[in-house]
């Protein structure tokens, strides 16, 4: 006596939108401005790409690729490919032409699905992609065809809306491939399977408390970890996505209210953005509304402003390895007694393992044995669980690379806390090493941000002749103040060990990757160059 | 590349109670009277019975029996047994010493756990339980041990607090066994594995809305379905088990208010015993309860009431074989337009599988076709998915009937209403033929519920010479009532088809099962003494 058909099935997150389909029929799922689509009609829509492509000889093992912003197209592709047995592709929107051609061939997507807006990243290299079959525009805010190929409502009316078969055979089977931003070399091909796609979904409506009445507003990339898996999260509650083509904080402030939107994720950017709107004063959230942020530790004053407005923000951490979120910084009662500032700042921890994702530990990286949990002594964080990648796609040395020693190795410094919480000290590289003492840049930056005139910071190794390096802090100043460096510095003096403190500061614009992070490494290249930095 | 130990890692609830112990070690885990366990204390007297257990040469494949009510010892041995790789048998306290006996023979349980109160049921049968390598008196009210073994104090003292390994190698390995109550024959061992109990325990978290600030009440029992898995749900989520030796509804009514429970679970037994209590009245609950109903369809009546206290009533649906509830009548906005007692009735129904659950559908009996979706068409509840039961401990032969046609088969005869809704019309044998008519007694019943001296009702058939069968209702009145049977007939002939009505009313307390439900196989017994009645 044993599983058997009976008791066991394909754990898989396309079957949430059957489920959905056929307990909400008539409940909005999907709005995008004045659009607005039950959950029928979502099936539906989603029955006809998957019928189409498959029509077109697209099946099992096939890559399909996305290039759009987050539009219903991108979300209906979520589990019309997959489906099928497919794979999505969702591409970076701000990536260059050579990146997008890049990741096409070497994902080997035989359909593109452009956005006709976004189709000048692609025309100037569409002879590069050789192995794509067919492309599809995407006209969702005008009726041009800039490729080779119809629109996409034409190509989605012309696949039957019938339930097409789901060709999910196994949990390990390959659902989605999404590359890393790639802040250095080619960017990778992170490859998620089923099981990892539906628990993840589970952990999201967990950690989130998601229930059938959430209203979810798109402010984080669906190309970016399939947004966190709240693609498949979201509908598997029954909730309502509320779709956005473009970020801006009047628009988030708007809907927010008017589409009573009672959760959201953003990268702390996208909250700087908003707190920093001439509208953030007077807004305030009617009902509750949470705020899953990542990316970057948000810093204690974005967390004070943001929930002064009403809104909850939990922090969460991952990596596009583990399907975004791994790691959430759970609340404890007892910190109910704590002060507001203290608070926020016991928040900007990335705190401990998902209830679905389980296992994180930070370890020493020549001895893999775990760190002791004294908030002081520094290692990498590991991680494994069923959220975990199958692997980069035709990179097995990477990937074993990556899975070194049975974990997922994150490449992130961090300490754990007698808590338990674990607290990134920094990015691999952005620890600064200043006369033998290490100096987390992430510590200087938190710092900085208690400023009350900036806005947003980024700290990085500068070469200095004395000490080997030193930190130096690059600075968005919040529009009307006008701070010296110095008064900057005094600040750090005060508030941290001084040999902490930047030896200089820069007030100036950040370089940032498509999803809001900040550049680190941009700013670190120039002040290293004609230099030689050994990294740790 | 595919599953590896960085990405694969056994689904199983044991796991939830090492995440929450080190996440949560000093939040209130287990609240027994004045007792108060955190969830370090929790984790350290898990470990200490599973170290225990080993030391006595317990370990993979082995049977543990508990027989207790709902206090930490009977928590305890959810997480200890299975995470030693052995099985738990829980055993229904209010069954007689031969039943008893039977499940401990026939589960090959090879050590009995005994609450000293409820030793009286065991020690006429002790020389029948050959197989027992030793007893252990769990003395939680006094300290007297009647059978030959230490008290559960000390035998966890003598165990390590270290973490015993956690020797579950395979999702489908045995992590508990279930008597069914059987109401006809021997009991059957349901037999369930851990991935199953891990995902139903996600799907309680999803469908009764609960966060880590949850607190639950046991009403229900714990060896029922494992408290439909709310043993797992309620530590995975980080929440509060608050227990209960022993039913009453002054208790519940205390303890709601006292520990601010939010969730709990109660056939609707429990909550007519809630209703007709003389506190009823004036009862509020202060904080949002959500109550997860099941058993047999709550009536109209009982939701109300109990809504109009404050409690928000869940019906769902499902038996031993599926871990508990398997369908939830979910909530739509549209009912919200809905009259109260017409919300209260189409809340009664049994409604869509759970997000975890996905496959529940009605089936012909004979063609195995889906019947129509008319809500009049009566075909049999089947079921299939992750939840559902590995099959019968010993008894391949029922297991085999139970999974015909790779389903589960409930034995309850119900339609599906156009919106995909299950209601149940009668369990197998309770459907009345009455001249060729088919009659649903749990219709019958519903509207007996709403005349207002009616507390409680069962209906059956009863021979009759000139229709075959006819409907008889036993019905238990309101204290301070006296309406006469016809006044109950006439209330039937006015609310529903007249041949429908009850041909005979008696009133009367009602046979019941340990659980609550109403053992209408007895009233039909005596009905039916010396008449052959052929069932359908």
């Amino acid at each position: 006596m044993n599983k058997s058909r009976v008791n066991f099935d394909v754990l898989t997150p396309v079957n949430f939108l059957v489920r959905s389909a056929q307990v909400y029929p008539d409940k909005v799922a999907v709005v995008h401005g004045e659009k607005r689509y039950t959950y029928r009609e979502f099936r539906d829509r989603v029955n006809r790409l998957a019928n189409a492509l498959t029509d077109k000889g697209l099946g099992k093992g096939d890559k399909v690729a996305f290039f759009c912003p987050n539009i219903p197209p991108m979300l209906e592709a979520h589990y019309a490919v997959p489906m099928i047995g497919g794979a999505l592709v969702s591409i970076n929107t701000r990536l260059s032409s050579n990146e997008i051609a890049y990741i096409i061939t070497h994902s080997d997507a035989k359909a593109v699905f452009v956005d006709n807006d976004l189709a000048p990243s692609i025309l100037p290299v569409l002879e590069k992609l050789k192995g794509v079959r067919f492309f599809v525009n995407i006209c969702d805010i005008s009726p041009e065809k800039p490729l080779d190929g119809p629109d996409y409502e034409s190509f989605l009316a012309a696949g039957s809306s019938q339930d097409p078969e789901i060709r999910v055979d196994e949990e390990y089977q390959l659902a989605t491939i999404n590359y890393t931003s790639g802040t250095t070399g080619q960017p990778k091909g992170v490859m998620y399977h089923h099981r990892g796609a539906y628990l993840n979904a589970l952990g999201e409506i967990q950690e989130a408390g998601m229930t059938c009445d959430s209203v979810y507003l798109w402010t984080l990339p669906m190309f970016h970890c399939n947004g966190w898996c709240f693609t498949w999260a979201v509908t598997a509650i029954g909730g309502t996505h509320v779709c956005l083509r473009q970020l801006s904080a009047s628009d988030i402030f708007r809907l927010i209210n008017e589409e009573k939107v009672s959760h959201m994720c953003a990268a702390p950017t996208i909250l700087i953005m908003m707190i920093s709107h001439p509208e953030a004063k007077q807004f305030k959230i009617k009902q509750s509304l949470t705020i899953l942020t990542a990316g970057a530790p948000p810093s204690p004053t974005v967390i004070e402003q943001m929930e002064s407005m009403g809104a909850l923000i939990t922090h969460v951490y991952g990596l596009t390895e583990v399907y975004g979120p791994h790691s959430v910084c759970a609340r404890q009662d007892s910190w109910s007694h704590l002060e507001k500032e203290e608070l926020a700042r016991i928040k900007s921890r990335q705190g401990v393992a998902y209830i679905t994702a389980q296992y994180m530990d930070v370890m020493d990286m020549e001895t893999m044995e775990p760190v002791p949990r004294d908030g002081k002594t520094m290692g990498e964080i590991v991680m494994r669980g069923n959220n975990v990648m199958l692997g980069y796609y035709k990179d097995p040395q990477a990937t074993e690379k990556a899975f070194h020693g049975g974990w997922f190795h994150s490449g992130d410094l961090a300490v754990i806390h007698p808590d338990g919480y674990v607290q990134i000290m920094d990015r691999g590289k952005d620890i600064i090493i200043s006369g033998g003492e290490n100096i987390s840049s992430v510590e200087l930056e938190n710092t900085i941000y208690r400023h009350p005139d900036v806005l947003e910071v980024a700290v990085v190794s500068s070469p200095d002749s004395k000490w080997g390096e030193v930190p130096k802090a690059f600075v968005t100043l919040k529009p009307g103040t006008n701070p010296s460096p110095q008064a900057i510095i005094e600040f750090c003096k005060d508030n941290l060990a001084r040999f902490k403190a930047p030896k200089d500061v820069v007030f100036c614009d950040l370089p940032k990757t498509a999803t809001g992070k900040i550049l680190k490494f941009k700013l670190r290249e120039k002040e290293w160059e004609g230099h030689d930095r050994k990294v740790n």
